[in-house]
Parts: structure tokens; sequence; C-alpha cells
């Protein structure tokens, strides 16, 4: 019998997702429940063996039928064993060989990886790094993360923590960073510090226009806020994402010489800003990276959204199994 | 018949090696000629075939037995297609298709690679690099190269000028670079910056050791003299190498977040500061790297010195032929 489908989960802080997916591309039907009521890892399995058994028993897709099973988790992972070294934002989830869990309760192959590096895989077999060999992929929102294709493989690096292009220190002498060191990219384009960029500059500044859109309240201003009110003309929004275009396109200048690239994905919140961001993006790299490698580079946003991660979770899969 | 044989050549702006090496790590004999009086590649090219023709005979090695002659050269280079696309420091050679005219002459397969891809070719399969799969490789000189390892294999990148270390920005607002952007390692690590900045260092100071040993003449100041300085425990000296370990390790820190390497492995004239400048650079990325990638990592010194180049292309011929 040909194996055709693929169950995908996209495991994150505030919800997970399910899918069956058939050739790795079509979603057949697609479960979503919140992680954040969870008290532990015990019940959020439980109900994960629940759903992926009633997604298949709804398609009546036996698990004869299916490739594996592939999770991307938000935190660090080691690929070869399947173990969930710890997750941001969930607690409970240090040490824990998820693959051999699952495997034993669902009696189906699992492979476990970084949700931005799923990313980075579904936007380059399905999205907008298709027909490359060599792809960076960068998600900008709470941090910033990355995941790299490299002569068309995706590379984990040596304890499979590659692709942390948030923690490219673009200015040696900059702000302390969480990760230890300084002057980070996330550092300077990361949500939090997007919106502390914003009140700062519109201390004084009562008119502003983020601040209406926040009904007043410095408390309510977020990327979105920011977003809005570059749409609507703002000078002051559309110039902080003209400066978060610069700090991005600084590190992203680094990662061309050293990658050579030919194409960089953008996607995640903050890349929701779209051309004002991009052209700063782009006009920094050209003016900051070597010739030969920024000429060949094309830097556009993502294409796949939030399926993504569940596209490249099926992929992964896939190619594994 | 088996092949054991391959012929490695070493082109460089001051001088070319030319060897015939046994089972890519014996060298039999080796040829070395300047390569500074040359007026131009016809001569150089001429002077090679005859190089190669004399060792092979003089070892009484066939053509048959020779796997494929393999070449490193400083500058950027199309791997694939042979192509020279220009040579640093030597004149007249823009778009030379190398690998045909002297596998023309010679009748063996040509392969031609960037030098530095070669030097980290030659460390990785015989020096500081061995039994790796993630390895980056930095040439600390005039100018700062790189080349990378990664998941075993040499990564050249989409029009082969990947590796470029010193290009990575340190400092978002620092001095201009020649490459065209901003702040780059090699602006601050560069022989001529490590110079410009003991000669800026030492103003005011007519007793330095770097001055005495320079005979007092500012102009004969260079890495070797600071380097015989910091070792006669000169202090200035000894903060030269100290800050140039903090930039390199900045850079570092980026790339163990980006690539998670087993080894980083550092060569060249600087390289030749030893420990002082090996200190600093691993106390800086241990305190500006992630936790993980920073422990898997270590910093060690090249191993093969000039001989890395000619093994490097040994290997290059011997893994394509």
């Amino acid at each position: 019998m040909q194996k055709r489908y693929t169950v995908a989960i996209d495991l994150g802080g505030t919800n997970a997702k399910i899918a069956l997916i058939k050739d790795e591309k079509e979603i057949l039907s697609k479960e979503v429940f919140s992680t954040k009521d969870y008290q532990g890892r015990e019940v959020l399995i439980k109900q994960i063996t629940e759903s992926v058994n009633s997604l298949l028993k709804d398609k009546k897709v036996k698990k004869t039928q299916v490739k594996a099973l592939g999770i991307g988790v938000p935190g660090p992972v080691d690929f070869e064993k399947g173990v969930i070294y710890q997750l941001t934002n969930v607690k409970g989830w240090r040490d824990v060989p998820l693959k051999r869990i699952l495997s034993g309760k669902l009696k189906l192959k699992v492979y476990i990886d970084n949700d931005v590096n799923l990313i980075a895989l579904g936007e380059y077999k399905h999205g907008a790094g298709k027909g490359t060999k060599n792809m960076i992929c960068l998600t900008l929102g709470t941090g910033v993360g990355g995941g790299l294709i490299l002569d068309g493989r995706l590379y984990r690096g040596s304890n499979f923590t590659a692709g942390e292009v948030g923690h490219i220190p673009v200015n040696l002498q900059g702000p302390k960073c969480n990760c230890g060191g300084r002057g980070c990219l996330e550092r300077y384009v990361g949500n939090y510090y997007l919106v502390e960029r914003a009140k700062e500059l519109i201390k004084g500044k009562p008119n502003s226009e983020i601040l209406k859109l926040a009904g007043g309240r410095l408390s309510k201003i977020s990327p979105e806020i920011i977003d809005r009110a570059s749409k609507a003309g703002d000078k002051l929004a559309l110039g902080i994402w003209q400066e978060t275009g610069r700090y991005i396109g600084v590190a992203l200048a680094g990662l061309v010489n050293v990658f050579n690239p030919e194409r960089i994905v953008i996607g995640g919140g903050v890349a929701l800003a779209g051309e004002v961001l991009f052209a700063s993006i782009r006009k920094t790299v050209s003016l900051r990276a070597m010739e030969a490698p920024a000429r060949k580079v094309k830097i556009v946003p993502a294409k796949l959204g939030d399926e993504a991660g569940l596209l490249g979770a099926s992929i992964l899969a896939a190619e594994n199994s």
C-alpha cells in the first residue's frame, strides 16, 4: 500500500495545531487547541494522542497509510534522539523524550525539530524559497528566529542549535541581550524592544498616531499598532520600520557575505509591516554586503503564513520515514 | 592501474607552490617560484605547465597515475566552470577559464577553488579540524578569510563567494570598509588596521618596545613586530592582541550562534600571536555566544601552516576526480 499521508503538529506556547496532510502539501483536516490552560505535559500528550487518532478516524486513514508524524516545537531539540531540551514559554518540558513517548502511544514513527527549522523547510519546499538551493529563513516576533537551508538541506549544526540569527551581534558595545551577549539583532528588533523604541519616540507627542490607535494607553502599544499607524502614513511609525530594517539589514549583510544565499525569506508578525520594512532591509543589504553576493540574493516575504510550520513538519516526517 | 597521485598548486600573489602528492597527504616533491616578476598570465601558465611536467618526470609518475590537478587561488572562482573571476594582488586575471586552459595543456583533470576554501579542506581532513563535521576556518592576515565545512562538506554558496568572515559587521556604526560595508571584522583586525592601531597607541611613547623593535621607524611596524614585542612581555603589544581577540570573538559569537560548529580553526600570520590572542577570543566567545553552542565549540590554532593550501588542493582534486 502506498503511504501518502503524514501527521503534522505545530506545538506552540499558545496553541497546538494538528493536521492530517496528503503528499506533504494538502491539509486534509486540522485541529487547533489551546496549550495555555494545560498544567503539565501529561495532559497535553494525552490530548495530542486523542486528536491524532480522531483525525485519522474521521478521514478513514489507517496508520499503515501514514509515513510518519512530524512535530515542531518552540525550543531546542535533539533531533536525532527526539528529545526536547526545553520549551520557550511552556513549563514542564525539560529533557522530554517526546519521540519515544509519542511513538509508543501512537505506533507511528515520530520526528521532532525546532519550529523555525520547520518553517524554513516549509517555505523552502512550497513557499517563498521554492527552487533555491541556499536559503535563510527569518521569523520576526517576540524573538528573532532563523532556519538555514544549505546545499538543499536543512542545516542543524553540531548540537542542533544552528540558525540563531537573532543573536548575531550588530553592535559590539550594544546593550545586554537576554542570551548573555551584547547588541544582538533581537535586542533591537524583537517585539518588546520595538515597542519600547516607539514609546521613547512618542514621548512628549500626545497627538502621535500610534498613541491614538493605542487608545492613549502606552501599555496598549504593540507591533500591530505601529503597523496600523505606518499604514495610515504616520511618519514616526514609518521611521520605526525603516530603523528596524536597517538593523535587520546589517545582520543580513554579514549573513550574505558568509552564506552567499540565493534567497532570504522573512516571516513572522513584524514582517507584516510590508514594503516599508523590506525596502529598508534591501537597501541596507545592498549598501553593506559585498557586491557579488548582494546582487545574487533576493529578500522576500514568507508566503505560507501560519501553515509553514505544519507543512514543514509534514516534510520532515516524509523525508525521514 | 590504481591512481594514487594528485598535483596541487597554491597560486599566490607572491609565489606559486606546486607539489606532487601521494594519497592526498604525502608531499613527494615541491617547487616554489615567484609570481611577482611575471608580467602576465601567459608566462605564468607556461611556467606552471613546465613545472608540473618536470615534477612528474622526476618522480617517474605517469599522467595515467594522476587523479587530477587541484589549484587554489587568492580570489573568487566559479568552481563549476573553473573560471577565475579575478585575483587579489595579481594583475591580468579577470575571467580566466584556467580549468580549460590547463586541462588542455596538461591533459589532466583540473579543479580550481578559492585558496581559503582549500586551507579549510586541508585542516579539516589532516589538520586541526580532523574528526569534526562542522568547522569554520579563519585566516588572519592582510585580509581576514574564511572557509566553511558544513555537514562534512565544503560549503561554497550560491555563486561560490561564501565564507567572507572578514566582512561580518561587528559595529553597525563603525568605519567604512574596503568592501563597501561598515565596521567589518577585517576593518579592525586586518594587518593594516592592526599596525595603524599600534601606531596610534605608541604616540608620545618613545620608549615603547614596539618602536624599539621597529628600529625607531613607524613605517617598520608590522604584525610580526607587535608579536615580538608581546612575546617580550610588552603590555601595550599584549593589549593589542587582547583587543584584536575581542573583535574576532564578537564576530565568532555570531557565527557560533548561527552555525553551531564543533570547531573553529584559526590560521594566518596574526594567529602566530598565540595564546594571548586565543585566550581573548575564547573568553569573548564564551561571554557573548549562547550557552549550548558556546560549550560545544573548540577554538584552536591551525596545524598545517603553509602546507594546508597544497593538501587542500590535493583533496579537492581527489574528491572530484
